[in-house]
């Protein structure tokens, strides 16, 4: 075994012991820092908490930056590990800890050498876990600077051990949110008359809202709508004046993205006219789409070929701020399953736990990612 | 002018300022014992802080029950009045002080003379103003025992002095109230597939609700449904598990309230199964509807016109518990005018004020209406 | 059995032999002006086929017009009586021959001793079944021209025998038409985005409508709005263009006639504007409401008290041309019970039949409307 | 230039000349016969009009289907093409012509050397315009037995000449059509209530029956439900008794399919009777899904890299009798730019017209799909 494939372990462990919430991941970077520079690095900190080195190889080619995302969650751990949060209320249950032991771990094993053309970047991100996230914050810091791909992994709890998930285009969703108020007129509950009752009118906007995805977009223009909140009204026998609906839009690509938008306001205003009442829409972005790159991911696909079981799953409808980069830059981002052999948990579940074997499959796919591309440009 | 031309204004501002909620109006109480046996009257108490008196004519007859209700409302009174409420927190806002004060009046002149056939009973009824009332108490206490017509009035401050406002057939509504719980399922806002979403079917039920009166019912099956509130889910991006509907249902004939409730129960469970899901209604009565007997209201017509204008409104669509007496005896319920001089202020308001100059027209109202009943039969 | 009550079933029977669509009604009319004239009367033809005749009372008074109506309706008559009608497909299947039968011989009756003040004048009015119907044509002719009362009756199938139906105000309703036209934009069944599919935007059209009686009237606000039809689409897999919905009206007064007509098109218009797709209403307004005038029933009630049973049902929500006449002039119109005695069809049917002992009785009715009138005044 | 590709227009002149509608294509399939003889083959007729002959290989090897369908549409051509159809109000308007002599042209080349393994089987199929389809009836006579893989094109003219569509799993989607007959009660426009309003019903069904898409099913779970057609109620004031809703289905699995068939059952027959009215589902299948194999895909992608562009487009929702052959067999059905240079025309217009330059290119790209099988099994 090489040495790699034990310290992967021993570097879960302890950052799983330490974790910190986002852009107060102090004792995290310090690690990080710590064990990049007894691997003879010169790691930088950046954006606050995040920290970045170059892994140079022994001669010259291109660059590609590997990314872990380093933020734990505000949970109380219930899992019984004996390396389990030192930290009360925070927990490590999205599978972060592995993601930057398997970084380090890569660093470590291509440091050993450096028998590669051109570079390896590796760079730890903060506070994935909060929109608008840390993305924005490492680039600005130059975390993608001369840098020609990028890629990075998720571990994937529901999918077995041995196996990556990936697809080329859309493989993560936008995941917005959006909040209609409507302004309408309240009277007594048996005068209707004279009224713009908000309860009636909300309601109507629900019901319309539901003609976006069944009518106003095509098979393939992927979207959900979902309104997870109604509220109006403080009394039985008045008719209330105004109510709010709250809501996530989820969509693969901008132009539906944009078409839901519009069609959000188009419909919550129209409805309200409908009744001589007003409403305003406001509209959160959250993450955008996290869009794989076709040669990229088939460069990739074709290095992990008889290591793992390559699944081709439909986009997951979640947000990553992954996206950001891939905005920027050619690259992967991929799930590698790592799914416990017993019982398994959700993600941000305090009961979460990771099967470790996945991670030193980790270091090799991402190796082997990384070299496919450094040895094919 | 007469003696009880001035008490009428007395008695009013001596009632005004010691406002009780209802069963608690001890001192009001006690101010009708003592000012009906100051009359040489026998009044007694009945159904916690009732009282009842019989002022017999001088010569046999029927008998006819007139009644004034006690209570006060929970509200700071804001009027300015030099006879201003020393209750803190409650107030004469409805007129009952001014009910009192008619009856009282009018039971002083009665006795005066006694010149009347049969016999006039006059009683005061605790809580109007809290379903389920204190009518029932006061029957069961045997205020009716023994009548043959029963009379009542309302002060009416949308009406100008000088006016009563009357019909027969109903003149107020059953004013009920209705609430469906819906209990879908949960889930993530991104699939939507494996739920039962509440936002939407409490949005169908309200939509559906609609229907009760525009295709259910008949033009003339007077009937209101409102839904006062809804509230379904906790955060924007969860699918909601159970919902909530409140509402009010105004009618003014038992057939159309039975078809009313026997909708909303059918919507509301139907609407769920749509989805798969279940709804509760539970619905709960408040006063029926105010039925004015017609031999009654043509006999008081007859022998107020000439002292005021008589109007024929379309029925109020809320409730008074006076409907229970005439569940049992044939009789009148009407609105005395007494809009004030300048600005005017709605019942339940803290600026609320009467005109005093309705005061005495009243008496001679109830007068006119309790003699032309004993000397008719 | 004085001579009027024997002439008034040969009248009729002889008239319900010879039915005649609207302003068609030739040997109809030729049969009222022989009648009048042998009677020692001058009528006169006008309006077409309308007839009008003066009886002049011996002393000086008001005048009094009575109104009979005379078309038939298309209907082949199946009702095996031994007068039945001699026109293939034209029947008095509505009682107009009755009301022509009772006004003759009120004629006959009033001629033979004049013994009244005033002037009672009778006028027979063309095309009843056809809006826009032939009341306006009467009123240009000058039917009314003097007159200070109008009076007029229909016989009612369902009501029994010796009664009268009447009420003050509103009697018979608005009853209007509307088409509302969606124009959308259509395509293929499986590719929805690019349409504005017409299907769906007439059904929230008509759900959309519901929500005027149900929400934007108030209780007391009475109407109907029923959609008779619904059409779209050629063929189940395109998304239809264009779709056109047919629905009546009926209100009581013309404020709440012009909120529904306002309502309604705010609603069509808007609710396509919902699709970005176009809507228009048309608007065909029937006969107005029918308004009796309260001092003109109220004198009628007293003058039939006694004779009949008097009803004050709910207004119907039909339509009637008298209206036009009640716009000008004070008057009643009236339903006369007549009830037969076995099975009973409605007004329309082939199968309808009247009690002909409801005949002398309309007379009676009538006569004792018009002294009454005439004696007052 | 190779005699083939010369043939290859000459065929489909001919047969663009005498089209035929389905299991009618008595000349074509003579043409088929005759043109299949003179090339040496022995051709044998079946299913009715179809034909299917082998082309044998110089040495042993697996077996591979070749299908071609040969049915005209019922349109009167209107291009002015000098080789029009011969036939009144028969059109080859979907490139069937062009796919029989592509498939003509490929088994002349093919039978000219031999020069391959195993063996080549072309088949000509009837009547794939006209569900239920030839492609059954063909494959009860035998056209895939021993046949070890299957191969279909489809000229396509939104696409340009030098593209070939293609995708692994569902390619085309199941077509199917519903039809939703209500039940209600009906009666006079002006009396609601003791009606079952078919036109509100059939609205709340077209209403509802959007929520299948937007709420139960997930992202991707593909589905398209289209209402086509609504119809109720014959004049405006009479309430309509009955309505019927059509429309289309379009989904990509049996899953789905059985879900959007289970949910219309239950919206139709749940929104009925929230009304106390009923309603029917008639549902008729269409085609089945046309599922691409992924390794029949893939190679098929590798064969013809260089030659075409490779399109990868979301699947079409239309249907294809294709779908019978891949649910017996792994294989292949792809689409063929055919896009004329000047103005294009959908197919189904009587104005349909295609670039013949596609013509040889889709013997290419057959008879390298062909030989790519053969020489890797």
């Amino acid at each position: 075994m090489a040495k790699w494939e034990q310290d992967v372990i021993t570097y879960r462990r302890d950052l799983h012991q330490i974790p910190e919430l986002g852009f107060q991941e102090t004792k995290t970077s310090q690690y990080l820092l710590d064990t990049l520079q007894q691997l003879g690095l010169d790691p930088v900190q950046i954006a606050d908490t995040g920290v970045m080195a170059d892994i140079e190889g022994n001669r010259p080619g291109k660059t590609i930056a590997i990314r872990a995302d380093i933020d734990g969650l505000p949970l109380e751990e219930d899992t019984g590990l004996p390396f389990r949060s030192q930290h009360q209320g925070v927990m490590h249950a999205c599978g972060h800890d592995g993601h930057m032991a398997i970084v380090l771990a890569l660093a470590s094993r291509l440091q050993a050498t450096r028998d590669f053309p051109g570079r390896v970047r590796v760079f730890f991100q903060p506070a994935e876990e909060r929109p608008p996230g840390g993305a924005p914050k490492m680039i600005e810091a130059g975390c993608l600077d001369g840098v020609d791909e990028v890629l990075g992994l998720h571990l994937w709890a529901s999918d077995p051990v041995g196996t990556v998930a990936i697809r080329s285009g859309p493989f993560m969703a936008n995941a917005d949110q959006f909040t209609i108020r409507v302004k309408g007129k309240g009277g007594h509950g048996s005068e209707p008359a004279d009224t713009k009752d908000a309860v009636l009118i909300a309601s109507m906007i629900v019901m319309n809202l539901q003609t976006i995805v069944s009518r106003r977009l095509n098979a393939f223009d992927t979207a959900v709508v979902s309104c997870g909140t109604i509220r109006a009204g403080a009394t039985f026998n008045i008719i209330a004046e105004t109510a709010e609906i709250t809501g996530t839009v989820r969509t693969l690509s901008k132009i539906v993205q944009d078409k839901v938008i519009q069609e959000i306001e188009h419909i919550a205003k129209t409805t309200a006219a409908l009744y001589g009442a007003e409403a305003t829409v406001s509209y959160q972005y959250g993450y955008p789409a996290v869009i794989n790159h076709q040669p990229s991911v088939e460069r990739l696909e074709r290095s992990v070929t008889g290591l793992v079981d390559i699944l081709h799953p439909d986009p997951a409808m979640g947000g990553e701020d992954f996206a950001y980069y891939l905005q920027k830059k050619p690259g992967t981002f991929l799930f590698l399953g790592c799914r416990p052999e017993g019982e398994s948990f959700p993600h941000h579940s305090p009961h979460f736990q990771i099967n470790e074997k996945a991670l030193p499959l980790g270091v090799e796919v991402l190796y082997r990612g990384a070299m496919s591309f450094l040895h094919e440009n």
